[in-house]
């Protein structure tokens, strides 16, 4: 409990999001128990993490090499644009394996509130990708959010002169879902989109 | 997501205590996100300390010095020794800011289903810590679990021949403990030590 280095661990452990003083605490004592084979790898990958981490220039993404390993990729489909708010959803499409195409990660949405205008999102990349004549579709996979739906918008009319297909995703019950639980929004549109059997 | 840097930074905080796949996965996009105010700074802290921690030869508690800083101050009591469990347990005590006298950390508990005995903890050097002609009372903090019980009961039969006062921490109701919601157990040991008003 020396106030030097393990106060100041403990100080950048409950700067993590989703961890409070008490799990920092708990996670500092664990790193210190299994110090050479779990503290020093976690440093030594931070650091080389932080050092090989790039931005995908056409994409977003953020990677070890740029373009990233998606926009390498020669197997994936070039006339489809995934566009998603953030990495994290990148990768939540990819674990879920079913889409085949390219990206393009916005950094975020629109807000007012938060003084993001579109400057400050990769829109422009965007609007010049989907230009091109090899693709054909760019799917908004923005958030179910009023922000993110906002963002689809401003996409929408921003992507008007590109010669593409714009779509989104699906809105309507998660699997599993049980109607009791379901808000009265996600039943409307459930509701109408509905399709014959 | 490239699949070395990044997912092996994942893997690694995956086993930090109470952090799963996904907090994992959020917890690294933070982290190269805040790459130079966030990311550098752990990863250096993470090595200065492992570097610089300690096993407190006299009493067990982590510091980066040893005796730690605990056992080096001078203001406070040497006749008095608490004993606790785990190093945690040791900063719950001191946060509580009580105890102004020297601490014991056992190391663990007695536990014949995990094969702990008496020798993997640290007894031989509290029975000699004890022994010293400054030392009149060891105070045993051990946690109210049954290992943590049978422990404390295996240390009072080792203080035996220790010319020391053996005490332990009140059982009883918490402050703001509910009656309706406490355990037979507590309302049992709370209602034996019941104390005239």
């Amino acid at each position: 409990m020396s106030e030097n280095e393990i106060e100041q661990l403990i100080r950048l452990i409950a700067k993590l999001p989703g961890i409070g003083n008490r799990s920092a605490r708990r996670i500092a004592l664990h790193l210190i128990k299994n110090r050479e084979t779990l503290m020093r790898p976690l440093s030594h990958v931070l650091t080389t993490t932080a050092d090989a981490i790039k931005i995908c220039t056409p994409c977003g993404n953020v990677d070890s090499c740029d373009p990233c390993h998606i926009c390498n990729d020669t197997r994936r489909l070039d006339n489809v644009i995934c566009v998603v708010e953030e990495v994290a959803d990148l990768w939540a499409m990819e674990r879920s394996n079913v889409f085949r195409g390219r990206y393009h990660v916005l950094g975020g949405t629109l807000s007012a509130l938060d003084g993001r205008g579109p400057d400050q999102l990769n829109i422009a990349n965007l609007v010049t990708r989907a230009s091109l004549p090899v693709v054909e579709e760019v799917i908004l996979a923005n958030n179910a959010t009023v922000e993110g739906q906002t963002t689809a918008h401003y996409l929408t009319e921003s992507l008007k002169h590109a010669n593409v297909t714009i779509t989104r995703l699906a809105h309507g019950i998660p699997m599993g879902g049980e109607l009791d639980y379901l808000d009265d929004g996600t039943l409307h549109a459930a509701l109408k989109a509905r399709q014959t059997v």
